[in-house]
């Protein structure tokens, strides 16, 4: 399984993402869901990606294959906005899942759906986000929230919804977004470490602070140790239920 | 959707369910999830219930019907202990969903799946909870866990991972599944007020504390305030991290 995330804020955008993979109880390994594409001064994207590992895989070398064929070719470095990218990858996408499902015929191969985030910053458009479906359509965040999940989502959505909002600092936006995935690593062992951030600052086009965080990671382990202990002590806080013991139905 | 869990802590044993019946997005009502079943001085037991209402209906039926037919017949009221009661009721649902699939014929029904927690205390046994499948087999909370949960469960586990453990005092865990539904319901429409709340304190058979909390009742919304400011305040003490503003990838 596979949790990631992206956080919109004013001062920019926030990626993180954990890096376990797995297929099946006996078979989990490490493998990165998060690929940065830059160009100084140009343009800056950032891709997260869960789901099935072959397609993912397939569209990461056809976006590496159109960048190699140079600047006539519409690529992730030609694409005039970040919709025309999210577009581009939602046709990647689904173009590797039929030729997967064709060159299988009748091997069944289970689910070859990938679910994709694209976010960042072309030229002088603002930052943006995209979650692209693995029908290949997008959208991006829904009205009233600052944020696009995919993968395991559920267990690290409340802190979310609860601190994220545009006016949210940038760095305190990426200390809310691993919170968000060591809840999710406390709840589901299919979510692990390490953790790679990335933290795209507006108008700063090319220059990305990118972080990986194995579970040992001092500032890792500071905000998750004081995250709990603080949680533990405002629950001990709050007053008992005013219930008579021994009311009766 | 639905979201009911169950706490067992060592001084008993507590139930919290939402009551929102989702039947299709322009359908919506409450309904409870939660039934309690008392005989003073011999035994209480508590079902809570998540998935096709037609299955939950019929079974909760059934059990009323083997009640109503006295103490001859095997029923809650003279299973000799609760994992008795828990093949019981998995026995219920399996037979409910095989005549409604029989009655549908090639009418589609869609999934006729129900999913139950039955707890409580029978005699001298030490109190126990069940999650009873919608195959009729049934198991006890997992090897250090003190809860179960059945409907939509993940937005309110990372709450009970943290908090919920057997020395835990019984109003302690009242409010601790109190705040695991109201994160729920913050995240999930279909989850929603109001909220059945029972505690069954241990070897106090037949008397049962209950309570129906709506949204606005006093104490549901004081701890829920407290909670989040608390939330709030916890979240801004953190640490910034210690990422380089020009760092590169």
């Amino acid at each position: 399984m596979t949790y990631c995330l992206a956080i919109a804020v004013d001062e920019g955008l926030v990626f993180a993402s954990d890096s376990r993979t797995n297929a099946g109880i006996d078979q989990i390994s490490t493998y990165g869901k998060m690929r940065t594409y830059t160009w100084h001064g140009d343009r800056a994207l950032v891709l997260l990606s869960a789901g099935n590992l072959a397609t993912t895989q397939a569209v990461v070398r056809a976006i590496d294959r159109d960048l190699a064929a140079g600047p006539e070719t519409r690529s992730l470095a030609t694409l005039p906005a970040i919709e025309d990218a999210a577009e581009y990858i939602g046709e990647l996408s689904v173009g590797s899942q039929q030729r997967a499902a064709q060159q299988a015929g009748d091997i069944p191969t289970g689910s070859l759906e990938a679910t994709f985030i694209l976010g960042g910053q072309v030229g002088d458009h603002p930052p943006n986000l995209y979650l692209i479906y693995p029908q290949g359509n997008f959208i991006g965040p829904p009205t009233g929230q600052s944020f696009l999940q995919i993968g395991e989502t559920k267990y690290g959505k409340p802190i979310l919804d609860r601190i994220v909002a545009p006016e949210l600092p940038l760095d305190r936006a990426a200390t809310c977004a691993l919170l968000s995935i060591d809840s999710t690593m406390r709840s589901n062992v299919s979510v692990g470490p390490p953790v790679d951030l990335t933290l795209l600052r507006r108008d700063r086009l090319g220059s990305v602070a990118y972080w990986s965080l194995d579970q040992d990671d001092a500032y890792f382990r500071e905000i998750r140790d004081r995250w709990g202990a603080g949680l533990r002590r405002i629950f001990d806080e709050l007053p008992p239920p005013p219930l008579q013991p021994e009311s009766r139905r």
